[in-house]
């Protein structure tokens, strides 16, 4: 069973923290999968970290992990630090899977969300 | 005619900046309406600012703008910062109509985004 983990840059605000994990749970109902198969996790200031969202998801006989840059454009987090985070684990867990999804802001999709809001605007 | 003016934070990484001015264009080709009629403007490291980005719009007649936040959660870019610039744009064209439209992050279609990107995934 794939797992997708959605991987933010986390805020001091801890409403906005849990803003994208509202936005964890639409994303699993519109999948049609379980909670528990689409989690968020944190480059900083929020828990829990990338690599400890990794190493709970394996721990609990995960095999395969999607993770998607929550991030609008390709600076150092994207690049660099998200990498790192998912190297670190797969030192532990050489035989598991993660896939490093392009950045959000990358998708085609993102054109579609921004021509809809000017659309529907009044 | 309405504009839509895509407000992005700018980056230091100019190549950053051109793949949001590339994103406007697809926007623009996707409403189906003229390049001038999508801007992509920046809070900080690039040009055009948001505020000149609106005076230059009201300078060439134009009495309409829709002003999307091009950020993924409501931090003090978004609720302080980009409402600032508008005001001192309004404060000098009273007569004009400034809408600000939430930010990306808050948009419904973010959710099917993300479930796309899962889907798709290999």
């Amino acid at each position: 069973m794939k797992h997708l983990l959605i991987a933010a840059h986390g805020s001091r605000r801890e409403a906005s923290n849990e803003e994208l994990k509202q936005l964890g749970i639409k994303v699993s109902a519109m999948l049609g999968v379980a909670n528990n198969q689409v989690d968020v996790a944190f480059l900083e200031f929020a828990a829990p970290s990338i690599e400890n969202a990794l190493l709970g998801l394996f721990n609990n006989h995960a095999t395969e992990v999607l993770v998607l840059p929550y991030f609008l454009s390709a600076g150092n987090h994207v690049v660099r630090d998200i990498p790192e985070e998912l190297d670190k684990v797969l030192a532990q867990w050489p035989d598991k899977k993660i896939t490093l999804l392009p950045h959000i802001g990358a998708l085609d999709s993102m054109v579609g969300a921004i021509a809809g809001a000017f659309e529907v605007a009044p």
